[in-house]
This record gives structure tokens, C-alpha cells and sequence, in this order.
């Protein structure tokens, strides 16, 4: 069967046809700084204990569709307010996904602001919602909260997601304007918090306060990347809706008891979230100290570069032949011209970068 | 906020406002026969072992989103032809999902028959497909192949599914059959293979081989429920497509690892998968000799039962109360009146199924 088989082409959805693959870097063999990934591992007795744990795992049941103990050990390391209900999905990405098919509609509008996070675009399209963007200030990527309100008024998005921090820009925008986000949005707010770890800012204390107003979290960053946990907490008036798209086995057994083992030992992931962000001050004033370089303040862990014209492709191949693997932005987004982003690693590997930054940069 | 805040009336679809949440019994303290759950358990040296692979595992890394070495182990074990891509789903739901949202629309119809597996209908409602059942003849379950072509005809649907064995009947439906079906439809056909182990039927060998199907599998029925794996095989210029609305990090570090590393000891589940052919004979034979009882025959690891007029609620709690779970299908189909589904247990659990039984029926 050929590619132009008219099956195929009467019947797959024109925004699915019009969609390139995601694709992810080969990162084997390289120091990988380009995915927000928590670059510690386990102490051995941990890793012994986790072992222990997955003994018992019963891979021939189906998973716990409710989940309880591990919704319990999230609430408590969350500190999610008892007036939220949460939803866990397969990470983040099927949270976004679960909440727009609970909304989508032909004339739906997904809202957002970019650059921002590439799955809220694909999964407007997966779902088959209206996707439109307001542009963050090109300066300092600030949010243009003029032109967000104005767009919710002449969109009525029934959806409106908003990275705080946000990614792939790293900084927080300020919790008065999502107030008024949140306050004029005509329909869901979710604050996706998947960087929580690395600031002191968070709506999740108010989870369940406003209405229309969900907080997502995920397990990702904090160095959990492989399970695949997320979660969306708010009022139970939307939860409840939104939880009947969940497929109900989507978090299976391994995930479970890994989960709710390492968040038995929130202090492991604590201290290396303090590393690491005790590392970006470190790696940022580095950056600071360089020509050619400009570093844009992060609450996150990673942090976004501009080069000198021109310079992004050139410095990440670079980079890549001195075994180290960071983010090229540059092409993904006119904001994000000569653009690269790093994620914060080992205070060994964030030398390892530097020291390759420098000789590229010559 | 009440369950009656607006917003929540005014922006959730009222297909899934319409639906009730998939509920799962307790089963805990019971004998678990209502899931289609594989009941053995592992060898000890083989847990061990998998314990030690698991034990690189890097969760603080994202999963290889591509999962080459875990495809080729699928290939081996699956024999799936080369002319078939792959594309794997957090379990079979997943992939339903995503072949739901790469051919969806208001207008666009997913076909099935009835009765069926239920995701089918549930995941029509969470992609705004309309959802379309033809029904299996009243006496036997078997496939009305005139009405099925003639609703092919008639609604022109962009996805049918059957299963092949069918869930919760038990029964495969005629290889010519679904050959016709396969020539009829105007768009794509999925044949759900998910109790392939228990059967010699299979459409595998000729995936890839028709433009217009698709070949699904699991691996929860051989025994690996808790991990969440499936797949679809087929035509490349299908599974490209469908393979773009996948999130790309949908089958975790410990599912990957932990699939592979099963799969590598097929012979373990092949025996596993005898011992139960075996004893569905076995049961079969044993509710065929119970008056009050018609069992139908089984190409599955389940049995479905007819009792008398208004004995499947009493019976279910019956058995129940003597630590039996079983799943009562009476009131979810009309078709399935007075009906019950019993997995296959160990010779054991079969034997405590059939004493339970044969106390209740009095």
C-alpha cells in the first residue's frame, strides 16, 4: 500500500495529516541537558527499598482504577487543599488531552500564550479544539496581559492554559495577572504547575477556591520523568466531569507503588530540588559573565539563552561533538530566535556545558 | 462551587455531562474471577530477575518515547510481519483512543457490534464520534454478517472495531466474515485480538497485508495487566498517521523494561496460556451439566452464562457472599439478560467458582 492510499487521505482528520511527529534527540553517550530532567539518581538503600516494594507488585491484576494510598500521599506532599478533587493521568499530557476532550467542539478555543508548551498546540489539534496563542513580550517574554484579556474576550476560549513557570521562557509571570486570567475567562483556567519544584510560587493553596480554576502538577521534573505522573487538582463540579474521560486503568501497577514509595521520602527530592536550584543561581551568573550570551532569569530548572545572530545552530552542534546535549529553540518559534535552552544538571555537568559554551562561543 | 455552577453546564460536551464513570468492584478478599486477569503468578527466579533489571532503571529520566528494543521483542513474540508498523498505548484503550482522534468529526461514525467491549462506545463519546452497534443474534452471539454489512452500507464509518475473540460473549466470529467486513468498509477496521492467547484464530499473519486494517493486541490477558501495554500492527501509511496523536512518552520506563524482560521468557505465559485453555474445557464441561445453566462456548480466557429468569443479581451475590467475584452482565445490554462472565481462575478458584455456584443455584 502506498502512502497515497485514498483511504488514508478521505479519511484521516486534515489537522492530523498536517502534523509532524514529535520528535525527541538520540541522546546515547551524551551529558542530556535538554529535557528538564532531574539528572540525580537513587541512594543505593532506596533503590534497594523500591525493589523491595515492587516485590509484591501484582503485574497480573489490573491496576487500581480509584488509586487511594496514592492519592493520599499526594495530597500530603502537595499540600492539596481538602476543596480539590485531583485526577491523575499517564503524566501531563494526558491530563491537557483529558481536559479538552471534556470541552472540545468544533468551535471550541483552546487559548494560549507562546512560546509556550508544544502540547497544548498538538492536542488542540488531537482533539479537534481551535488553537490560538497570544505572544508573549518579546523583550523579556513577559506576559502582554492586555492583549491575553482582550483575547479572551473576542475568543471565549473554553480552555486556557498558562505555564507557571512558564516553559520554555522559565520565568513566573505575575499571580495578579492569572488572577485576571482567571477572573475574566469565560470558561476552564488550568495553571500548569509542572515546575513547582524549583520556585516558591504556586496556586495549588488556592486549588479548589475559584470556580473555573485547575492545577496541574507533575512527578517529571522533581525526577520521577519515567513513571509518568500527573495530576489535576480543583472543584469537584469540573473533576468530576473531566474524570470520566480518564481511561480507567491509565496509571499502571509499577507507577503506583514507585510513586507512593518516593514520595514516602519527600526529603531525597527536596534536597536535590534545593541542589539544583542552588546550582541555576550558580550556572546563571556564569552565563551573565558571558559575551555573546543573554541569560533570562528562570524559576525553573532550566534556564533559556539568546545567542549572537546566527549563532544558536552552529553553538548546539558544537556542543553536541563536545558530548553535550541541550535544547535548540531556535526554528520552533520567531520569539525564540537564536535561542537555546539548558537544563540545570550535576554542578559537574553544568561545568561540562559551560566549558563546551565557550569554546563554542570562541 | 455546587454541582450547578454554570460554567460547568454551560462548557462541558453534554455527551460526556451524559456519562457515568467506568466502575470497577472491590474485590478485595475475593477470589478475582470478573477482570479476564491471568491468576498465575510469577517463579520466584523470575521475579528476582526482573527485580535486578529494574534495577538500572532510570525514572529520573524520560522513557525512550520510541521503545525500539520493547518493538522488536513484540515482533518476535507476536509474529508480526514485516509489513506491519507497530504503535504502542498505555493498554488497548489508548490505542482506541488514538485511532478515535486521528479520524474523528461529528459527522465521522464508529461501528461496532453489541454485545461488545464497552471502551468502544465510551471512547466514540470522549472523541465526539457517533457511535453505531449492530446486534449479535440473540441466541448464539454470532455475527448478523446482512445487518453488519448493511449498516456498513448505510453509515459509512470511518472505524469499525471487532473483537475477534469477542468480549463478554466469548464466541469468534467467522474469518470470512470479518474478511467481508474488512472488503465493505469504507474506512479503517480494527480487529481486537486482546484474548489472542486463548485462541489459534488470528488475523496477525496478515497484518499489513489490507490497506484497511488494523491488528490490536494486549499484553493484560497473558498476564501483564498491571503494566498497561498494547498495540496496534497494520499498513504504514496508517499507523504514520495515527502514530503522530500519540503523547510521547505514553509507555513508561517500568512498563518498557519490565514488557521486555516478560517477553524474553515467553514460554512462561505460553504455559500459562495452556494450563487455562485446558481448564476452560475442563469448566465448560462442569456448568454444562448444571441444570439452570447454559454456558456458552469460549475461544477467550472467560465463559459466558445464561441463568434462569432473574437469577443473575440473587446468584452474583450469592457467589459474592461466598468470596466469589464474577461480573454480572444482566442490565448492561439487553442481550445479556440474566447473564454472568467468570474469568478463568486457577483449577482451584474454578473448583471454589463451581461449589459457589452449584450452592446458589440451590
Amino acid at each position: 500500500m502506498s502512502r497515497k492510499d485514498p483511504a488514508v487521505n478521505d479519511w484521516v482528520r486534515p489537522e492530523i495529516r498536517a502534523l509532524s511527529p514529535y520528535r525527541v534527540a538520540d541522546a546515547r553517550g551524551l551529558i542530556k541537558l535538554d529535557a528538564m530532567e532531574n539528572p540525580y539518581t537513587w541512594p543505593e538503600e532506596l533503590r534497594q527499598a523500591w525493589l523491595e516494594r515492587l516485590r509484591g507488585a501484582e503485574v497480573n491484576r489490573y491496576p487500581d482504577p480509584g488509586a487511594p494510598m496514592l492519592k493520599r500521599r499526594l495530597r500530603e506532599n502537595m499540600s492539596i487543599p481538602a476543596a480539590a478533587e485531583i485526577i491523575l493521568g499517564n503524566g501531563s499530557d494526558e491530563l491537557i488531552q483529558m481536559a479538552a476532550m471534556t470541552l472540545a467542539g468544533p468551535e471550541r478555543v483552546l487559548l494560549s500564550v507562546e512560546p509556550g508548551f508544544v502540547m497544548y498546540r498538538m492536542i488542540a489539534a488531537f482533539t479537534g479544539m481551535r488553537y490560538q496563542a497570544v505572544a508573549l513580550n518579546p523583550k523579556d517574554f513577559s506576559l502582554d496581559l492586555s492583549a491575553l484579556l482582550g483575547a479572551i474576550e473576542r475568543y471565549r476560549p473554553a480552555l486556557v492554559f498558562l505555564a507557571y513557570p512558564n516553559n520554555p521562557t522559565g520565568n513566573l509571570f505575575p499571580e495578579s495577572a492569572l488572577l485576571e486570567v482567571i477572573d475574566a475567562a469565560p470558561g476552564l483556567v488550568v495553571v500548569d504547575e509542572a515546575y513547582a519544584p524549583f520556585t516558591d510560587a504556586s496556586f495549588m493553596p488556592r486549588a479548589g477556591e475559584f470556580g473555573n480554576l485547575l492545577v496541574m502538577r507533575t512527578l517529571s521534573k522533581m525526577g520521577l520523568a519515567g513513571l509518568r505522573l500527573g495530576l489535576l487538582a480543583g472543584p469537584p463540579a469540573w473533576t468530576s466531569e473531566i474524570e470520566k474521560t480518564r481511561l480507567p486503568y491509565n496509571i499502571n501497577t509499577l507507577t503506583q507503588l514507585s510513586a507512593e514509595f518516593a514520595l514516602s521520602h519527600p526529603e531525597i527530592f527536596q534536597e536535590q530540588a534545593r541542589l539544583l536550584r542552588q546550582s541555576r543561581e550558580a550556572l546563571f551568573q556564569r552565563l551573565a559573565g558571558l559575551s555573546g550570551v543573554t541569560a533570562f532569569p528562570s524559576e525553573a530548572n532550566f534556564i533559556l539563552l539568546r545567542l549572537a545572530e546566527g549563532r544558536a545552530k552552529p553553538v548546539h552542534a558544537s556542543l553536541l561533538s563536545a558530548g553535550v546535549l541541550v535544547k535548540i529553540l531556535h526554528g520552533s518559534h520567531p520569539l525564540l530566535r537564536d535561542c537555546l535552552r539548558v537544563t540545570l544538571g550535576t554542578p559537574e555537568e553544568n561545568q561540562a556545558f559551560l566549558d563546551a559554551l565557550t569554546a563554542a562561543l570562541g
